[in-house]
């Protein structure tokens, strides 16, 4: 709330700036082809006021007797011909939407778009109270305080106004531009328990498919997988928190209340792979982005152990323990995200994912 | 703001309703080809806070020192091979985002899906402040009252909950369902400039196109056509303002103030078509919104013989008046939509635009 300290600075020349973006976009793409696209909601409530609608006066809200649909997902999706067996459902993360996956800073394909080509149905999901998915039932309040270098820094593009060495994102200034420009508030207050219904909805339109999440994106992901029998797999990028067995959560996870063993093994079904980038120091620094990421990295390796330990199938993978280096915390949509990729086309292949 | 009136119902059973969204979609036909497809933002803001932010802190955002980019449009772009010479731009209406044009309530394919289907390049926007483009330079307050019928009845599919008899919207539980999910509120406090120069940003990367307005887009829209050159026509579905030179604008024109006659002029240089649909009453009548499109339509056929009058070609088209009954103010979703569709496609034709 630092309205008195803003200084309301209209970038004139931004557009000018950012008309540039798309100049960098692979052009040389054969074209896709696409068998049904559309869009539908999922799941949600509905609330009532109280009083009696009257058909005359429509604008006189006060007076009740009305409802309002919210708190669903919002769904963009793409079937190409001969679709593989399993969807692709992808689920953003904090501040982010579907955008996450469908282009890059830079203006290239989407990690979604990869995938498309390569024969998946892809299904791309807003959250109830983002994008798309903007009505919910809870109101919301929206400071519009700047931020931008919370993010820059927390996702680990670098200590701002520092690049992280040999980071794999450009570092133009159109394209900084257009990554800042991606970020879209919550237009609700929305627990994690609608989150998840509204997942499962998501997976019962979708039919059986592979659950891709992004950071704050994965713990109603766990829960969803969880829930709903259609997710076949996961596929999590930087989940922020882990679902435990109850009394089992280690400190500080943020993954929220653990469940009953029974719901938890329900994990252990399921192939499982978990992706982190690159900047994830070995011990404490002094920089309180890259603690945070150290310990959800400490985290998600306890986490795998009991997940295997209770006969499950759950991969870490720290990028650059097997040569891939510099990653930032949007993997997908990093400089090399057809190398991101195509790792996790080997471990679909693997997993007899990929029919 | 009827919060304790308010009765929170969590309608289990939506999910299981919405989940049958989609059986009604069309099967048959064809893959689309694409050639490229992608998003982006254009235009925008940058706000800046005073104070020096700390990369070691990052979180500490009330330290200030940082950015915010907002108040720019949001853009889903699909190219056909070998694209027709202009591009097809589409701005959304009051609580809607580029979903209006994606889809229809009961799950066919939306009105850019047709014309992308006829090899017209599609840009589908949300402006600054709605749907992805949800970062704003200013605070939102989200109520999250109740207003479905309210929007029932002002989008003339009835009078709620009585549907107008004819009307060309579903009647189904299922597609009124996906119907109010469509709504998305305003995420911040957004003049009508700054939407015009988002869309004039999107202009310059679509390059020269006919822009699409519906509803409340239709106003921002004449003043985006007066300001980019790219803008080469206007479709515009029931928009609910209109441009006027200075000093002749009609009470009640939503249309905001007037423009100097010069840049007034700048609308005779393009063709301009606007369809309206029905349940418009010739006479004032007991219902508010009826009073209110009638008042629309009216202003409508006196702005355009202003237009004309100094040289224009704009035409007004009441659907009803040439055979077309039963269309809502949806009407690029109602049921009858390949239909006006096609009303569209012969004036493209007509105006040499279909090249």
């Amino acid at each position: 709330m630092r309205n008195k300290a803003m200084l309301s600075l209209v970038c004139v020349i931004c557009s000018i700036v950012s008309s540039q973006g798309q100049a960098q976009k692979t052009k040389s793409q054969k074209p896709l082809i696409i068998q049904e696209q559309g869009a539908f909601s999922a799941g949600g409530s509905v609330t009532k006021s109280e009083g009696t609608f009257d058909a005359l006066k429509p604008w006189n809200v006060a007076q009740g007797g009305q409802t309002r649909h919210g708190d669903h997902a919002d769904v963009l999706y793409q079937i190409p011909p001969k679709a593989k067996r399993l969807s692709m459902v992808f689920l953003h993360g904090y501040g982010q939407s579907r955008r996450s996956w469908q282009t890059t800073a830079d203006g290239r394909e989407g990690f979604a778009n990869i995938f498309l080509r390569r024969g998946y149905g892809v299904y791309l999901v807003d959250q109830p109270g983002r994008g798309h998915a903007g009505q919910t039932s809870k109101p919301g309040q929206i400071t519009a305080t700047p931020d931008d270098q919370t993010w820059f820094t927390q996702f680990r593009i670098g200590l701002y106004p520092d690049f992280n060495e040999g980071v794999q994102f450009p570092k133009d200034s159109v394209s900084l531009n257009n990554f800042f420009r991606m970020m879209t508030p919550n237009t609700g207050s929305v627990d994690e328990t609608t989150i998840v219904n509204a997942m499962s909805a998501v997976m019962d339109k979708s039919g059986d498919g592979i659950l891709f999440t992004h950071s704050a994106g994965g713990s109603p992901g766990w829960k969803t997988a969880i829930k709903n029998q259609h997710v076949k797999a996961v596929v999590a990028y930087e989940p922020g928190g882990f679902t435990f067995p109850e009394g089992q959560e280690p400190k500080g996870n943020r993954g929220g209340k653990g469940v009953p063993l029974d719901e938890f093994k329900k994990l252990t079904r399921i192939p499982i792979v978990v992706y982190f980038g690159d900047f994830i120091p070995k011990d404490e620094t002094k920089a309180a982005s890259l603690n945070f990421w150290r310990n959800v990295l400490a985290t998600a390796r306890q986490w795998a152990k009991v997940v295997n330990s209770h006969g499950g199938d759950a991969t870490i993978v720290h990028l650059p323990e097997i040569g891939i280096k510099g990653n930032t915390h949007f993997l997908m949509s990093d400089l090399n995200s057809e190398q991101v990729a195509g790792v996790l086309e080997k471990w679909l292949k693997e997993k007899g994912l990929d029919k």
